[in-house]
């Protein structure tokens, strides 16, 4: 679900809690910030593009845009969470222009002035709102606390499920592999064990296709869904094609044949499969542990 | 000039100053330092993703990228300056992968290291070191001096030529102007002024043409380059037909018709024109301020 909008002096949301959705935010481009306090541990980061925060269940959370032009991806399991939108949403709006977001200055009726027959009826949404959460602003250089690690040294993904985290673009885990002709690395998001095997997320930076391999044809027992961050994707589904910029996204049914290859010299897609088989676990497979963000000037 | 990198634990460049050159930064991805130091005012801000820094003559600068997957374009004006690059390079590579940077730990000749030998031979490249200048290390939330307004505030443009400044994402002026069918919205980082009526440079934020009202094809008397920065953007230069993607550049001579239009709902791109008349005056002398990145929901 991608979300734009400008910046506000005030929360997006009341903090709250899912009791049963782990929530996914990705930073898109500008800037927001994220809160999430669990297990005593009461964290705040600035994500800028390519940043990510992971919010299990039972984390109480907020955030707040800061630029004019913000715009997260947010990834909800399991499905269904969008009917909140659609609840707090006016209308199925549809505009001519196909504007990214009304360029007006608006208040949000979630955020922090929501009443409180607003705020008993989104728990049947699964929003349970915190009205004792006050969120830090101690914000030092992008943390609060001030000098947790961020931008400034590897981030890491926790071995159990079940812990809120934050990964700094291109500082997290990083894979490469060439089986499948192209180089491709991996930098998860959401690995087996943190999605608690519902399912994945990572992206994935990929060279061009050389010329002397066949491009795989991809069928995989779950849903799959690319979008792309950088460069352009062309993608077979079925007997379709198609090529995707910046900001496109492909679904592709589990059990429906796919193949997929770069544009351009080098583009990246963040991935987000069901399950814990997907793309990015078959891709680990053959993969090794990589230091870098670009791949090597030779073909696997 | 677009420069891709890793992060680095050191400064990317000595100090120097250009006593010919105008240099501009823009900050394509990832995070990196910019200093300047001008008229006994040293300024450091952190850049990421769509903030510009100005670097007018005469102005003691230097940079540090940040992130693993850092990426700037450079304007620098005159024309000629890249003689440098193609000086410190070592060769004129072509890896067969196409891969942006070679993954690999890299020491950077022109960086604090240089030898007496070196910064001698930059000189005739209009560099000289300012081996006394130490960039200020004292950043809060981006900026040095602290509480500087960046990101939370709106960024302006000095009325007058030779000052540095710096412009954050969406905070810098804009203006809207539909007399062409499309939305446009121009965010100026360099005007007639600051440029010194050699070049100037903005953004332009676009919607797809309306179907009722015929492309303009525009032939400008000097010379024009576009960078997509998102979307996509359908390009006419002669008889030739283009459509370019995140990163993609198109270069038009002077005196060459061309159209453009967008092939996403909003595209946005990057323009560099040389003289005091490019596109960025043309679409200005329709235009009306305007407080928001996005366009309107109905039709000019």
């Amino acid at each position: 679900m991608g979300t734009n909008s400008p910046y506000s002096s005030s929360l997006g949301v009341l903090p709250h809690i899912h009791e049963r959705h782990h929530e996914n935010f990705f930073s898109f481009k500008g800037r927001t910030q994220l809160w999430a306090d669990k297990y005593n541990d009461s964290e705040g980061r600035l994500l800028t593009a390519g940043d990510y925060g992971s919010v299990p269940t039972n984390t109480t959370h907020t955030f707040q845009l800061l630029d004019p032009d913000t715009e997260l991806v947010g990834v909800i399991v399991p499905g269904g969470f969008e009917d909140l939108f659609y609840f707090l949403g006016n209308a199925n709006v549809s505009y001519a222009t196909q504007t990214p977001f009304v360029p007006a200055d608006v208040s949000d009726s979630a955020g922090s002035g929501s009443s409180a027959t607003i705020i008993s009826e989104l728990e049947s949404f699964d929003v349970y709102a915190q009205l004792s959460f006050t969120p830090r602003r101690d914000f030092v250089n992008g943390t609060a606390p001030a000098n947790a690690t961020w931008h400034d040294g590897s981030s890491t993904i926790p071995s159990v499920a079940g812990t809120p985290y934050f990964l700094a673009s291109g500082w997290g885990p990083k894979y490469l592999t060439g089986k499948y002709g192209a180089w491709q690395i991996v930098q998860p998001f959401v690995t087996p064990t943190t999605g608690e095997h519902d399912f994945t997320q990572c992206t994935i930076t990929l060279s061009r296709q050389p010329a002397n391999v066949s491009l795989p044809s991809w069928n995989l027992t779950d849903h799959t869904a690319l979008q792309v961050l950088e460069g352009g994707l062309k993608v077979e589904v079925g007997n379709e094609t198609a090529t995707l910029i910046g900001g496109d996204v492909v679904f592709i049914p589990g059990g429906t044949a796919f193949k997929y290859q770069s544009v351009a010299a080098s583009s990246k897609v963040m991935y987000v499969g069901a399950g814990d088989a997907g793309l990015d676990q078959q891709l680990l497979k053959s993969a090794r542990s990589w230091e870098y963000v670009s791949f090597p000037t030779y073909w696997p």
